[in-house]
């Protein structure tokens, strides 16, 4: 089997990082040469997230398709969200917990979305039920991204499996929830350099 | 809650009947107010099974909005394939094997699909995720389903997933696999009532 990336949406927010990271290595524990890709530039908050837990960014990828025939999607599933060249490889494997929209395949494929406020509340899941532990950084990465997500537990599309995620993933990483997602919030917000879309 | 219908695909098969009966039950136990319903006629084989383990038809139903708001799609997610006003419901959940083409959500829902051979494959992990344990004849009827999407584990579609599945679902219907799936099988070909679509 040849490499299958792992990526995120374009104008990657932490969840979309992490959740690349975070998936790729369970995927590799699990035997497929996967590698978390970026489409884009990271912000500060994720910046600082990836700073805390002694991870380096993940290789910056335009176009897909020169080095990967199939590509796994973590935290989007739309089209015009992915890689320019996506249609150009086999997507394998969606993550995601948004809408399902311009998104079609020709063969059968391994799709799990949830009404859930994170990506890596599913991953957590996932972890779980292919028994593959996880090491303290990657717990960290995970509920960096609910953080993110959620703003500490403050948005809407939060739901209970994510502030349980959050608390079981906080414990792995040995941190405390609220320290350090003030911190990484604000590593975000200093820089003031969200856009909108975010 | 109002009602929730759980529906197979049009033309239904084995699969699409006894995935619908058996995810409400599943539901039903989870707390919903769920009612598999079916938008065609059953074939013999299907007919047969629910026989062998003394399940009614699910209700025909061909406008499924005049009833339900919502609905989870089982064994397909095409609109093509499912309710004339799919349109005019919500989907908020599809479980399914097949590709995934002409679906689209305003919101997130839970979308979990696999390449396996059968949807009531994925139904077994949904009832041991769930905690939920499985009446026998309820096995029979995933068993069944099992047999017929594989063609008795003959079918190129079919993976080891399914074999272990099936395995299983027999001991917890006390059914032998081969002697039940013959029959099963020959009661749809006997009166050969398949369409080249199936
Ligand atoms: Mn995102
Ligand atoms: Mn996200
Ligand atoms: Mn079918
Ligand atoms: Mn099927």
């Amino acid at each position: 089997m040849s490499k299958v990336f792992v990526l995120g949406h374009k104008n990657p927010d932490t969840d979309s990082i992490c959740s690349a990271l975070s998936y790729a290595y369970l995927k590799k524990e699990t035997g497929m040469e996967a590698e978390a890709i970026r489409l884009g530039e990271m912000n500060n908050e994720t910046i600082f997230a990836l700073k805390e837990f002694g991870f380096e960014a993940p290789r910056l990828v335009k176009r897909v398709s020169e080095e990967a025939s199939q590509v796994i999607l973590v935290d989007h599933n739309e089209r015009q969200q992915s890689a320019d060249d996506i249609d150009e490889v086999q997507v394998i494997e969606v993550i995601d917990h948004h809408r399902i929209a311009n998104f079609e395949t020709t063969d059968p494929l391994f799709f799990r979305a949830e009404p859930v406020g994170c990506t890596t509340t599913i991953l957590l899941k996932l972890y779980k039920e292919n028994g593959v532990e996880i090491p303290a950084n990657i717990a960290g990465l995970m509920l960096s991204a609910i953080i993110s997500d959620s703003l500490l537990f403050k948005s809407p599309t939060c739901t209970e499996q994510d502030i349980r995620a959050a608390r079981e993933l906080a414990e792995i990483a040995g941190v405390d929830v609220d320290a350090y997602g003030l911190a990484m919030l604000k590593a975000g917000a200093d820089l003031s350099n969200k856009t909108l879309e975010d």
